[in-house]
């Protein structure tokens, strides 16, 4: 059983509940193989996609780990809203609550919405991807992945790279790995690191060759070309340049390093497509595992566990 | 057994209809306090949500009753649909019901919509708010929730302020309000008032004190901010000193009547966040007779009972 | 059991897939007059509707068929998407697949999108729409409705007018009703008409009324008012008076001959509301039998008999 209610972020979170949430991923994940991919163990539970911003992959991640286990599931998306309203989150998310809603998964562009709402609503919060904050379900699954592959976490090298500053991705994947036992290496654009990066367990590395030599798990980020602003961002050139990955770099970590991105991934940009669609690439099983783990998350949040 | 097939408003429907719908969500709220909200009576019925108009609380509303009955629910809005293809909204409800739809949900910004439906498909129509003509199922909720508190609503002092003139919510909840047996009154801005309000059974107050004083019941509409017409509405200024209710305003009232919102409420405006959040407010009560009224309303249209 | 995994298009189909889709339709038909419209045969199974191209018709008949034999149906469409991301198809199929998904429904404005998704993904992927390649579902459900009026398909006289060129639903039926034994007549503005189009098997007729002539069925395609570019398509004013279809046109037919039309019509356009609303219309069973068509589809390829 979780000690919490809610799924803000890792940076709190007891090593305890990674554990329990690993283990039962693992387990759920085997339903994905299944003929019939239907368990009833929320049945009766109603989850609601809070998303103030676009995404597929977390949205229908959420939504068919929701069904698999037999809940219903709701989509909000800000495009056909109240936000046109002006109806506050808080607002909102109470509403849903009134409506019998037992889980809130909120995706927003506001660092703290989750932590926010949480104070406002019965239901479990869920984050999924809180403006520059955490990202807690997709860092789990990451160490989902990575756990399956090297059945430990711990004493791993992990190398994370990119637009770590922007990244809520890097943020929760530096608390949870650190947390698991494994050392974390993070590199990137200077105009993209934040000043104060090692107070959060992260080690600094100059170049991205330094941060993956010898790694166990390389961990590529996201560009987020629809957000650039000028001024911080090299333009593309330069950063495939400097922080692309391709094979000759990837071959600076170890000979088993596994390849992470939390997809979708701009081919060409953060990584080449020989490495992307190559044998050490675990980027599709993420998505398998994302599932799993949110699977894993909603039952220990709404399930008969608590 | 409702008389109609259809739920078009609440002028014309019989009284005993009111009661049954009333009675039948009485006892469907309970589900919302269970911890398995599902029960199969609806199993095997399909339900479209034909939304013209923006909308996530009715919406979601009509979507969570019906899958707490089990039907399926199907979400149709005009963002994503046939209505850039240009289809008339008469071949739209015609195909669905081809599909084997049991029941439309309208929302439409055409007065009269929902009754224009009826003729032309099989399955029922329920109207979710049409134009500035009824939204049947708000005036239930409301009715639902005041009937909880009061126990009965003969011989209650309802008052309802605001912008009656566009209120769909305010023709549904004076005809509904009346046909039960109350007195409601109605205040706001004279070019926001329709010059035969008289006519539909309501009593006209000069001012919003007037209606408020020694009320059981006080329902504020509200403002559509993003609808306003220049030169028929006061500035937002002028609004709230005049038309806005605040804790003074509020204790001309009953010592206990109940403070009612069709929500979202625009904080500040038409409620102060000291009544909306204090005790006589039943805001959040109301979205959960919501959806408890629109199962009944579904369960009887739709389901065995007929 | 279908010979293939995937539903592309018609043109290569075999016959005898065709006729055990049409025979499955005809008795999961009977599903959709039923009380409880819900079998459990894809209880499991989950379906992503991938729709790039605005549609409510087929993307809420795919959904429904699909909830009707209680599969778990996912929608996908590019408005609140990845796209904006920047994600390929094939990112998005994969991304799909790793989730569980079994059935890829998809709708692209790029023809061959279906052929290319099925070399990249191992669940099963039916062609909603392809540009203006084909749209074999639609194809089916016409053969369905005809089939069930005439006996048979086999000697029919078939016509089929207006815009020929951009026309996925013209190509399929082609290649559908040919291979069944039926005689296809095209017809429509030489500017609108392929060079080849004697390659796909049907007969060129010099006009509307030459193909309508004697016709068992006669299939008028929508004038996608929404994508014309000038200079290829005649006036709205010339298109009526030339390959619009009226009462006296309908009546070069045969006596029993029936009227098609993939929908949403035109009013006024490409037929008149009296022969839309006639009684050699079948426009409406058109919709039914969608349901019913993609029903079998969706049985076939993912459900228990492969």
């Amino acid at each position: 059983m979780l000690s919490e209610k809610h799924l803000l972020g890792l940076e709190h979170i007891k090593k305890s509940d990674i554990e329990l949430i690993l283990d039962t991923a693992d387990s759920f994940k085997e339903i994905l193989d299944r003929d019939v991919k239907k368990v009833p163990t929320l049945r009766g539970k109603s989850i609601v996609n809070l998303f103030y911003e676009p995404s597929t992959r977390t949205r229908t991640s959420f939504e068919l780990a929701g069904k698999y286990l037999s809940a219903d599931t709701i989509n909000f998306t800000s495009s056909a809203s109240s936000v046109q309203k002006g109806e506050t989150l808080k607002d909102t998310a109470k509403t849903l609550e009134m409506m019998g809603i037992d889980a809130v998964v909120i995706r927003h562009s506001s660092s703290g919405a989750a932590n926010y709402l949480c104070n406002h609503v019965k239901a479990s919060v869920i984050n999924a991807g809180d403006g520059t904050h955490e990202h807690p379900t997709q860092a789990l699954l990451d160490m989902l992945t990575v756990r399956e592959r090297k059945g430990t976490l711990s004493g791993l090298k992990v190398a994370i790279f990119g637009d770590i500053l922007h990244s809520r991705v890097a943020r929760s994947n530096i608390f949870g790995f650190t947390k698991m036992g494994s050392d974390v290496y993070v590199a990137g654009p200077s105009t993209l690191m934040p000043v104060d990066i090692e107070k959060t367990g992260a080690k600094l590395a100059a170049t991205v060759e330094e941060a993956v030599e010898n790694a166990d798990v390389v961990i590529a980020l996201r560009i987020q070309l629809e957000r650039q602003k000028k001024g911080l961002f090299p333009t593309v050139r330069e950063y495939c340049k400097f922080f692309g990955l391709n094979k000759e770099k990837l071959d600076l970590a170890k000979k088993d390093a596994l390849l992470l991105h939390p997809g979708p991934v701009n081919r060409g940009i953060e990584l080449t497509s020989e490495i992307i669609d190559g044998s050490q690439s675990v980027i599709n099983e993420q998505v398998k595992s994302g599932v799993a783990v949110r699977m894993a998350v909603l039952y220990h949040l709404i399930g008969g566990s608590r």
